[in-house]
């Protein structure tokens, strides 16, 4: 079976425990008042909305990878890291002030339509504190998850910390991101950081990592699957800049070139400074961060992006990345065929989609 | 010695132990950038800016009460509910957006102040975005801290799933407290949960129960515990409530009457709108939450409080739950007497503070 079908399988059975994870939860916070119980309904709604559950069946499959056998408490316990997604994503739209994310409204954005009371205050300061303590409910949500889990204490001590260091890793990766487009000059150096802190920690890092711990796998190889998640997830990241570019609304979930609006600098666009023409860099420059840009707009970005090679040398980048990444893992003994077989090819899965 | 003088005693050890953190933190994020090296120590400055770290005092005494002896350790431990505290006020003053917090700037104001690039964007969004991220910082070291810590791992994960559970409280009595200003008409019901969910959890209940559990209590002590920190909590709520509209700008390091001009209903106005004359209550159905208020319509608030006797009716309400609070302290068993005497004073004294 291909990493495709295992991640679609894999989905199912994580959807499922989230559904009896928020049953709980619904009720729980019904004797708080309505109000608590659809909050948690809207988390409910956006984490189950659409997303491929990557993260969690990484996990499960690096836990297989070094002899994990407890399966059914491991697939409770890999929820959590779905619930660590749902927190920065709403958080992230905030940031970004964006209103659709995996085909349906930001978390802030259904506040924002469905504000309380008389309507003599800002309808859209009522959808920002909903969104934020929306997240915030997430992140707790995802600790209680770990904590509450069947496996060894001091284990599951050793994930706990794992992902409050990297997810605080992944919050500077944040504030290093809002910053970026508000200056003037950036250099790979910085983009690259970026991607390391933001994306290869929650996306590679700590699944891979989680598993690893829990299923008692040795020293070196958790060395191994750090160094590896860093090549891996700049390769997932870069992926990501070209579909936030080139990717079309209906299979992003968001609005086109939505990276473009939000100034969003990223290597393709550090290509086209660097290696395109003056009139090139005049448009990426004059383009980029455009709240108000028209479709022509957009189109001449693309185009440019195209014409000076910029594409071709990020996805050849891409490409590089990924072998390296996969250099690294060939390092890791081969204890389950299964497991080590799916991380091996989801990688070059994860850089060939279209969402 | 009195609660007073051993809390400020307790307050040196953890401010030592907050300072050691932070310079390891912030060494750590100036890799990341110069810029998160200071965003870092913007959060230290916050926390140790001000309070009296009562939450992490009554963390110790309860420990001490149940027979733990791992004192420098339980120090270093009891930090995190001063970063669980910061989360929560750089949130809950972007929620309210408010510019003064322990006698300087808030977080968001300190960055809306020092906005970064070149003045094209909005700098009042630059401020919340780094706002909520200081906050998730300061949240995911709490839990770093607890996960780090030199404990039974089975009572490090019972600490860790029990903050995380009861945070998730507060936020919920976070999102009915934002909504409670938005309500025409609101019940002591209403208002009693938002001081038990926001207040009574992490002021009385997360620290009475961490010292409890690391010190292995039993289940019948936790039960009381719990019972105690909802009394108490309510107490220390009315009292709060108290000083956010007759405390001065001075002692409460934040503005004069704050909570009128948000519309914060509480006891006090719930008495007011119930016992007093239809003139009185006019007086606070019109001024509650009026942005623009000046300095005499505030005293014309605070008369109609103390006339109508709600000021007075809310003293002796909030005595009562002190009453109610020690004796229930009172059927724990007095194991350590130095612990049992510190917890069952500073109950009295939190109810008598002037900031």
């Amino acid at each position: 079976m291909e990493a495709k079908e295992k991640l679609l399988l894999y989905k199912e059975k994580v959807d499922q425990e989230l559904n009896i994870f928020f049953d709980e939860k619904e009720k729980e916070y019904s004797q708080v008042s309505e109000f608590s119980r659809n909050f948690v309904g809207s988390l409910r709604e956006f984490t189950l909305r659409g997303g491929k559950r990557f993260r969690a069946g990484l996990m499960f499959y690096s836990y297989k990878m070094f002899g994990g056998t407890n399966d059914d408490e491991f697939v409770k316990l890999s929820t959590f890291i779905e619930l660590i997604q749902s927190f920065l994503l709403i958080h992230d739209d905030i940031f970004d002030n964006a209103d659709l994310r995996r085909g349906g409204n930001t978390i802030h954005n259904i506040y924002e339509e469905e504000a309380m009371g008389d309507g003599s205050y800002d309808r859209s300061s009522f959808g920002h504190v909903m969104g934020i303590l929306n997240g915030n409910i997430a992140n707790q949500f995802a600790f209680e998850i770990i904590a509450g889990a069947k496996f060894q204490p001091e284990m599951l001590l050793r994930v706990t910390e794992l992902v409050s260091i990297k997810i605080c890793d992944v919050l500077f990766g944040q504030v290093q991101d809002y910053l970026l487009p508000l200056q003037k000059d950036f250099t790979e150096e910085e983009v690259l950081k970026i991607d390391i802190y933001k994306t290869a920690t929650y996306t590679y890092e700590i699944p891979l990592l989680v598993g690893a711990i829990l299923a008692g796998a040795e020293q070196e190889e958790k060395d191994l699957l750090r160094e590896f998640a860093i090549s891996a997830g700049i390769a997932f990241q870069i992926r990501d800049d070209i579909l936030g570019m080139f990717g079309d609304l209906e299979k992003l979930g968001k609005p086109i070139a939505s990276d473009i609006k939000e100034g969003k600098k990223t290597l393709l666009i550090l290509d086209v400074i660097r290696n395109g023409t003056y009139e090139e860099q005049e448009v990426i420059n004059s383009k980029l961060g455009k709240s108000n840009i028209t479709n022509e707009e957009i189109d001449e970005v693309r185009n440019v992006i195209r014409d000076s090679g910029a594409l071709n040398r990020s996805e050849n980048l891409c490409e590089q990345y990924t072998t390296k990444a996969k250099e690294i893992f060939s390092k890791i003994e081969r204890k389950d065929n299964e497991g080590w077989t799916f991380i091996n090819d989801v990688v070059e899965y994860m850089i060939k989609r279209n969402i």
